[in-house]
C-alpha cells in the first residue's frame, strides 16, 4: 500500500513531519512518497499541482496532505494559486465525500468561545459534498449583462448545480455514517430560494426511504448557522452541499475552540482518500515550530481507518493523542494555565512515546 | 407621509400591533394603512403578495413588516409560499441594501451562547446586498445534465451573478455607513473559488479608493463564519452578497443571544424602505401573547430615521426600549432570574409609558 505525502506550504511541512513520524513507528506494510503541492510546487515546478504530484496522488491508496496557501501568492493569476491544488486533487480523484468531525475534547472545552455547558461532549460530523455545486459548475466567468438590474454592464457569474446521482451518493454516505452514530441526519439546504437545493431536499428525502432507522431533519442554511451557535449538541450528522458545507464546517470547527485538533477526510467511491487537518497553512507562525500537529496526526488515523483498512492502528493513534492531552501537554494554540506548553516536535514525540 | 403596515403570519400580527401602538403615541404626521401578506394573504386572496398589497407598499414611504411563514404552507408550490412575498417586495421595490445590526445589550449579555467577555458591548452592522446574487439570477431550473460528473442525469441549477453597478452601490452604502461608525469595512467574498466574488472583491477595492479614511479588509466567507464565533468584536461593518449575507447575518444575530431584540432595514436608492424584525414568524408561539415586540418596535425606529426623516422620534423610541430593559421587564425569550416576565402587550405598553 502506498501513501502520498503532500506537506504543502506554511506550517504544512512541520505538522506533516510529525504525522509521518507517528506512522513510521506503527511499522505497517506501506510505503510513503513525498511530493510538493501548493505554493511550494509553484516555486519548484511552476504549477500548484504538477503532473508528477497528481500522478503520485492518483496511484496512491491515500494522500496525507498538510496545508496550502500564503499571502505572497495572492497576486498570482487564479489557476496558479496554491488553493487550486486542493480543488484539482478533489476533482481529479473524485473525492466527493468530505468528513469533518467537530469534536470538543473534555480537556479543551474551556478553549471554546461558547459557554462550557453548550459544547462539553460535543461530537458532530459534518459531511460536505466536495466535487459538485457552484465550486465546479459551468458556465462561469465575466460577460456583459443582457438582463437583470443593469443590462449592458459588466458582470461576473457562476453556476450552482447538482445532479441526482451526486445527491444520492452523498445522502447514502450520510445515512450510513449516521447508522454508526446517533442515527440522526440534518440535511441543510436553501430550498425556499434555490432550485438546486429544492432538488437536493427532494432527493435526500427519497434516499431516506431506504433508511427508516435513521431520523432525517431538513434545515435552511441560515437557520443551521444559527442553531450551531445556539445548541450545537442537537446535531449528529449534518449533510450539505459544497458551498454551504465550506461555511458551516468551519463555523462548527471554530465552535469547539480547538480547530488545531480537528482532522478531515475526503473520499471517493473507491475509498481512496485525502486526509488533512481542518485548519489552514497559518503562514504567520510557519517555521516557528509552534504549530499543533495533532489535527494532522488524527488525520493520519482517519486514513488508516478509512483507506488503509487498519482500524486497530487508527485506534492506537487516537488513544495516544488522548493520552498526551491527559498528560497536560499543549501546543500554544490550546495552551492554558496549569498545562505544559510544548513545541510541534515535542508534541509529535509525545504521541510516539504514548504509542 | 404614508406607512404600509404588513403584519403577515405567526407572531407577525401581535408584534406589529405593539409597534403601531408606539408609532401612534408619537403623534407624527403620517398615515398608516394595513394589508395582508404571506400566508395570511394567500388565505385571503390566493397569493402571498396580492397586487393590492404590492401597490400599497410601492405607494408608501416605508413598509413596516412583521414576519411570514408557517409549516402549513410547506406543501404549496413555490410561487405561492409565504416567503415569496418578501422576495417579491425586495425585488419590486428595489430594496438592495439590507442593514442588519447585531448588538448585544448590556442587560442581555448573559443570554448569548458566547462567553460574556466575547460579546459584551458587541455592535456589528451587517450590510447584505438584497436584490442580486443567486437569489434572482437567471437561468435556473431543472434539466438534463449535458456535462459534469453524470451527463444525461437529471439536475437542478441556479445562476450566481453580480454586475459592476450592483456591487458599486452596495459598497458605497457600506463605506458611508462605516464613516458614521468605526471606519472599518470587512468585505466578505469567496474570491478563491467564485468568479462572481473575485469580481466583487475587485470592484469593492476600486470603490474603496474614494474612501481613504475607511479601512477595508477582505475575508473569505468560511473564515468570516469562524471569526464571528472567535472574536466578533473585531468587526465593525461587514458587507457581502445576498447568499453569504443571509447566512452570516443570522449567525451574527444569534451570537448576541437576543435575536428578539434585533431590527432590520432594507432600503432602495430613494431611501424607501422595508423594516422588519430579524427573527421569523415563530408559528410555535403565535397567538400566545408571549412574543417579544422589541425588534419590531426598534425596526419602526429605524424606519423613522432612514425613511421618514424623524431622527428625534427614532431616538426617543430607542431610549424608551433601553428604559424598559433597565426597568427589568423581559418577554419570555430574554427572561432570566431576577427580572420581570411580561407579555407582548405589556412590553408594548411599557414602551409607550416610557415615551
Ligand atoms: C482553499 C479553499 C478552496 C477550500 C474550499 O473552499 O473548499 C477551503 O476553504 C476548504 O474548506 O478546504
Ligand atoms: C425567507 C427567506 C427567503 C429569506 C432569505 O433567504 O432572504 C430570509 O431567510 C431572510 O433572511 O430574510
Amino acid at each position: 500500500m502506498k501513501i502520498a505525502i503532500l506537506p504543502g506550504d506554511g506550517i504544512g511541512t512541520e505538522i506533516v513531519a510529525e504525522a509521518v513520524k507517528v506512522l513510521k513507528v506503527l511499522d505497517l506494510p506501506f510505503e510513503m512518497e513525498t511530493a510538493p503541492v501548493g505554493g511550494a510546487a509553484y516555486e519548484a515546478a511552476g504549477h500548484p499541482l504538477p503532473d508528477s504530484t497528481l500522478a503520485l496522488a492518483k496511484a496512491a491508496d491515500a494522500v496525507l496532505f498538510g496545508a496550502v496557501g500564503d499571502w505572497k501568492y495572492d497576486t498570482l493569476e487564479r489557476r496558479l494559486r496554491p488553493e487550486q491544488a486542493i480543488l484539482g486533487l478533489r476533482k481529479e480523484l473524485g473525492l466527493f465525500a468530505n468528513f469533518r468531525p467537530a469534536i470538543c475534547y473534555p480537556e479543551l472545552t474551556h478553549a471554546s468561545s461558547l459557554k462550557p455547558e453548550l459544547v462539553a461532549g460535543l461530537d458532530i460530523l459534518i459531511i460536505r459534498e466536495l466535487t459538485g455545486d457552484i465550486y465546479f459548475g459551468q458556465p462561469r466567468g465575466r460577460r456583459t449583462a443582457v438582463d437583470g438590474h443593469f443590462p449592458g454592464s459588466e458582470e461576473a457569474f457562476d453556476t450552482m448545480r447538482y445532479s441526482r446521482p451526486e445527491i444520492e451518493r452523498i445522502a447514502h454516505v450520510a445515512f450510513q455514517a449516521a447508522r454508526k452514530r446517533n442515527r440522526k441526519v440534518t440535511s441543510v439546504d436553501k430550498a425556499n430560494v434555490l432550485e438546486t437545493f429544492q432538488f437536493w431536499k427532494d432527493v435526500v428525502t427519497e434516499v431516506h426511504a431506504q433508511y427508516p432507522d435513521v431520523e432525517l431533519e431538513h434545515m435552511y442554511v441560515d437557520n443551521a448557522a444559527m442553531q450551531l451557535v445556539k445548541a450545537p449538541k442537537k446535531f449528529d450528522v449534518v449533510v450539505t452541499g459544497n458551498m454551504f458545507g465550506d461555511i458551516l464546517s468551519d463555523e462548527a470547527a471554530m465552535l469547539t475552540g480547538s480547530i488545531g485538533m480537528l482532522p478531515s477526510a475526503s473520499l471517493n467511491a473507491a475509498n481512496q482518500g485525502l486526509y488533512e487537518p481542518s485548519h489552514g497553512s497559518a503562514p504567520d507562525i510557519a517555521g516557528k515550530g509552534i504549530a499543533n500537529p495533532l489535527a494532522t496526526i488524527l488525520s493520519a488515523a482517519m486514513m488508516l481507518k478509512f483507506s488503509l483498512n487498519q482500524p486497530e492502528a487508527a485506534a492506537r493513534i487516537e488513544a495516544a493523542v488522548q493520552s498526551v492531552l491527559s498528560q497536560g501537554l499543549r501546543t500554544a494554540d490550546i495552551y492554558s494555565e496549569g498545562t505544559r506548553k510544548v513545541s510541534t516536535r515535542e508534541m509529535g514525540d509525545a504521541v510516539v512515546a504514548a504509542l
